[in-house]
């Protein structure tokens, strides 16, 4: 057998200690496919435990574990966008490869540390940073290297998963539901990260770039999160055959000029009820990717937790324990570019504004219920060319306001935009309306 | 940019003509994602084709293109056992690395053809043999690669779950339903291979070895087709909250001896409704796998047609683009094993005969409605310590004769065998039991 292959783990919260316990449990199926020993030899960590193996050096200097010549890949579990940067790159100019699950000091600065890590002929591997245990990062930059992708659409939060879920289930409202999952321990006491749909941007930015060559651009993904949603909204689109769930959209629109431009946003969408993907609940997380000519595939499972995120860390691990020779030496041999695409061969296809998005609306409507109210709406988004696919006008639950349901086929924001202005003029009309995407999926 | 990859074409059927589409349509994303030149060389095909580009050399004698200098790599979609286990085995002992998409010769001759790879230094990759586009091989093999696998369940031919999708969507009888797929070109017109579950079984062959790390045995994979399965079962299951399906099991048990034994099974099974895999209708495949620390995680999409399985062809070729050298030759360093663990690494754990698989049941028994028949029957279960789930007594649908539902827990196959001998001879019992499996994907 060669030489062992030796780990350091950045930071001993749940994940680190899930990267112990795995190999613990697993080691004999661990060499049993790589035909390598693994061991940890180093845990950065600032308080010393004693429930680790006496064999492993805990250092309290996480820098020095990162550089130290008595480990090959280093794994940085420890989380942020500062300190876990500088530790990378201080391990990358080291020489050591690299493991993250961090997935929003990669979408945030993974230009930078992916060409660093270009230059020092080593990897940086983060399968766990989207979607926790599901291998969406091995699936699209390997299993559909030879398909052009179209679109995907994936539900990459799960704690936004889980509250939408329960609104549904058990018809409570959203403040509720948030204090049970901060209860449960799915949502932290400041849940900004996960309820206005900043983790989920992150995860779109990664998944973005690997499915289309282009660089990362957080800053550029349109970004709308759950807290808006009402129950009411829940149950009219119940009614109408859709579930409203929270996902994020990478879409490539070609204009009529074969321009390409992509579409990044994640929001709350309306989709159909009998889709794999509306059947995605609780804290689980699912990835639909459309592809040519391979068609809609998906991917479905745990987005987070310690087994789930270890597991993607440690496959991680075994791909690099390939990619090394039998002295730990990288082999300097083709390797999967980090961003699925060579770095010579992202493209500058322009990332679309807001504006310029295309899909499908609900649209909620309060009026007056005069005569005449409802073919002044149809008209207006007539007028803008907008088609309607359904209406549903229920009974006055207020004195004399009837709320008006309707599902509008995919148009462009700005048309819509217009639109909702105009209607929002209308004498009839008592609010602001509300609107929700719709996707099809299809 | 290095020396191209050579590729060589041996069938030119659907998926072989699916292949060159792919490479025609998607020739930059492969370029972007592999920085080399992918080129056709040559395809052995007995019908010279006037459609195929000029620069592809078209050979009748296949055995030529197989060991021609010409070529890298070898792609292999003629079918069969026999010429095809000839050619495979003539490319490996000229070096080169081979792509099939065959699983019945894989699953009969695997074993065989896996050694002579090894010995030759070579590849034989096979993604596209089981399910089709979706990447459950690589999916197994690596990303999975740090999980101990528990269980897994799989909708793995698409023509049995078109039917069962057909059945209980449309209220129409097998026969019928039948010939609606071969009509639609779902079925052979000699449908055996689908229907009786063959094709399955070779699947789930290879899928077992990669997920325990165990020789192929297709001999002792338990096999029972569709065709038996009535819409009176089919109703009664979705009244009980139960799905029908064609489901493959591989399941590694271990005793209280703690000696480890392996469940291999396709059969027709009732899982819950609201289960992901339950919802995987017509012509899909899905995938479910339990393994540890990962949890269970689905993968989904067409199990066959030209473009899920030219997708999943090439994505063994980017594989294999990126393991050859910059002079094409192979860089002798770690590879993925063909079954996943080494090959000195495979175990002889047992496969476990059918009386010994433990599964719950669906019975139908049909009774004279006389008082104290669902005591005996239950009586029966009881004795056997068989635990009854559910019961469902519809009203006599024949003079005096009752149908009598029963759901029951997992129990040892060759106590439910003595059970259902004991109701049989009940003389209230009009008919034989039907029984079909049952599992709660728990």
């Amino acid at each position: 057998m060669s030489k062992p292959i030796k780990l350091a783990i950045l930071g001993l919260g749940t994940v680190g200690t899930g990267v112990i316990n795995l190999i613990n449990d697993n080691l004999d199926e661990l060499k049993r496919r790589s035909g390598r020993d693994i061991i940890i030899t180093e845990v950065g960590t600032r308080r010393q435990r004693d429930d680790i193996d006496a064999s492993i050096i805990q250092n309290d200097d996480l820098m020095a574990v990162a550089a130290s010549d008595n480990v090959d890949i280093v794994i940085e579990v420890i989380g942020g966008t500062t300190f876990a940067k500088d530790i990378i790159m201080h391990a990358i100019k080291h020489g050591k490869h690299v493991v993250t699950a961090n997935k929003a000091l990669l979408a945030e600065h993974g230009n930078e540390i992916f060409a660093l890590a270009e230059a020092n002929n080593v990897h940086v591997a983060y399968e766990a940073a989207v979607a926790g245990g599901i291998p969406i990062i091995k699936v699209m930059r390997e299993a559909l290297a030879a398909n052009k992708v179209d679109w995907l659409a994936g539900i990459i939060n799960g704690t936004g998963n889980f509250i939408m879920s329960e609104m549904r289930d058990t018809g409570r409202p959203f403040a509720d539901v948030l204090k049970e999952a901060q209860d449960l321990g799915y949502a932290e006491a400041d849940p900004t990260f996960d309820v206005e749909g900043i983790d989920a941007a992150h995860k779109l930015a990664l998944l973005a770039s690997i499915a289309f060559g282009i660089p990362l651009q957080f800053d550029k993904v349109y970004c709308e999160g759950i807290t808006a949603i009402t129950l009411q909204d829940v149950n009219y689109a119940e009614e109408l055959g859709y579930r409203i769930k929270h996902v994020g959209f990478a879409v490539r629109r070609t204009n009529d000029k074969g321009e390409e431009g992509i579409e990044l946003r994640v929001h709350p969408t309306l989709i159909p009820q009998d889709a794999l993907l509306a059947n995605v609940n609780g804290v689980k997380n699912a990835v639909l990717v459309n592809s040519h000519p391979l068609g809609q595939t998906l991917y479905y499972g745990d987005g987070a937790g310690a087994g789930a995120t270890a597991s993607a860390v440690m496959a991680d691990v075994m791909d690099l324990v390939r990619v090394l020779g039998t002295d730990n030496s990288s082999q300097h041999g083709h390797h999967v570019p980090h961003l699925s695409f060579l770095p010579k061969q992202l493209s500058d296809t322009p990332i679309l504004r807001a504006e310029q998005m295309i899909t499908g609306y609900y649209l909620r409507v309060h009026a007056y219920d005069n005569p005449g109210v409802l073919a002044d709406i149809t008209r207006i988004l007539s007028d803008a060319g907008i088609n309607i696919d359904a209406i549903l006008q229920k009974p006055a639950h207020k004195a004399g306001q009837v709320p008006i349901i309707i599902l509008t086929l995919p148009v462009v924001e700005s048309q819509m935009n217009l639109a909702i202005e105009k209607i929002e003029k209308l004498d009839a009309i008592t609010d602001k309306v509300v609107r929700i995407r719709l996707d099809e999926l299809a």
